[in-house]
């Protein structure tokens, strides 16, 4: 008979960060399946009494947190963050990130650079040695998106122009998506200047020296890593 | 008594400029006054037959190619432009330019990076011996604007949201415009750079390295400079 144990690493993750949220914190509140169980935690808590106001990351996040009841607060009433929590696509041992898969890599980035610190979460499938087996999110304006994905092909990556149910799928900025397969990423603050720097280039997915602590959930333990940069 | 001679010397930079484009051409279409000019003449000489597709840089500027009667196309149907004509608020003696007074600036510099030559064309009045009396116009994703600003003042620059008719204006892109005064700009590419390179900036008004000729009319005289680089 062999026993098999089933752990939910995500969820785990996710209430071992929660723990950091202190009342009448500012809290950047991530996106992605990850960040789904964080905002549940939260609501919970919000529930027995703690005082926090959040910023979503994208529209996803904002209507979930408002389901859980999470108070919720922008840019326009705030000028700092205190604690940004986050998940990503993937995970180097540098803690740098790959992300976008959700779509929202323009507004995370905002939120998680501006958060005093940043806490990204993830079960251990996310952890890699190497950035680049997901296709690399970059968000790019709409006009002229022929030429850029050209210009992205240039830096050796392979474009494809995301879709969604059949028709081009437009961000929470109302910018298109190239999805850019690089082989492997070998220095991703590089390769993410190059990026940035092409005209009609918004953003990239590649979120380079940000994290401060990365919390990993991997058969139901939890580790703890902190950014000592 | 005084003989006091008027000229148009927008128009006459414009003129000059029309007499590159050839028949069976992709032209970039850029935006301003100035290129208002070149647009009219366009115009008359398609009346007269000659064949070219214009790529328009701005909703105005396809909203007057449209009256004139000048046929165009989008970057669907070209892979190349030909030959790009537009204006500056500001030009330099290394033919660095700063752009975006009317708003348009992501889409002139994607067309202008687009093409195999990009003539600028301006009267006297736009040469200055270092860019930034003029205030530099930075396009930032709204999501976050003030988080935005904030680093912008960190490298310098005294932003300004831009408005109109007392609302915010948005971009063709659907984006906001900080007008950012910096005293001078000592290195253009350099903070070209570092501005892009923020989180939430989609793209700046330097223009730098990119003008192949500039067309610049003076007391109603034509002098053509042409980049050696």
């Amino acid at each position: 008979m062999i026993l098999v144990e089933q752990f939910n690493n995500k969820k785990l993750a996710a209430e071992a960060a929660v723990t950091y949220i202190k009342s009448g914190m500012t809290v950047g509140l991530g996106s992605g399946s990850t960040v789904n169980w964080m905002l549940k935690k939260i609501g919970e808590l919000v529930q027995d009494g703690l005082t926090i106001k959040g910023i979503p990351s994208s529209i996803k996040t904002e209507t979930l947190a408002r389901e859980y009841g999470i108070p919720l607060t922008d840019f326009s009433n705030v000028t700092t963050i205190d604690l940004a929590i986050d998940g990503a696509d993937e995970i180097d041992d540098q803690l740098n990130l790959l992300k976008g898969g959700g779509g929202s890599l323009v507004r995370e980035k905002i939120v998680d650079a501006m958060a005093s610190e940043l806490i990204i979460i993830a079960d251990q499938s996310k952890i890699v040695s190497q950035l680049g087996a997901f296709s690399l999110p970059v968000e790019i304006v709409p006009f002229g998106f022929e030429l850029t994905a050209r210009n992205i092909a240039e830096l050796g990556g392979v474009p494809t122009l995301r879709k969604k149910d059949n028709r081009v799928f437009v961000s929470d900025n109302g910018n298109y998506i190239l999805d850019c397969k690089f082989d492997n990423i070998q220095n991703p603050k590089r390769l993410h200047e190059k990026l940035k720097l092409l005209v009609g280039v918004v953003e990239t997915g590649l979120f380079v020296g940000m994290t401060d602590k990365l919390i990993v959930a991997r058969n139901g333990k939890i580790e703890t890593l902190v950014n000592t940069r």
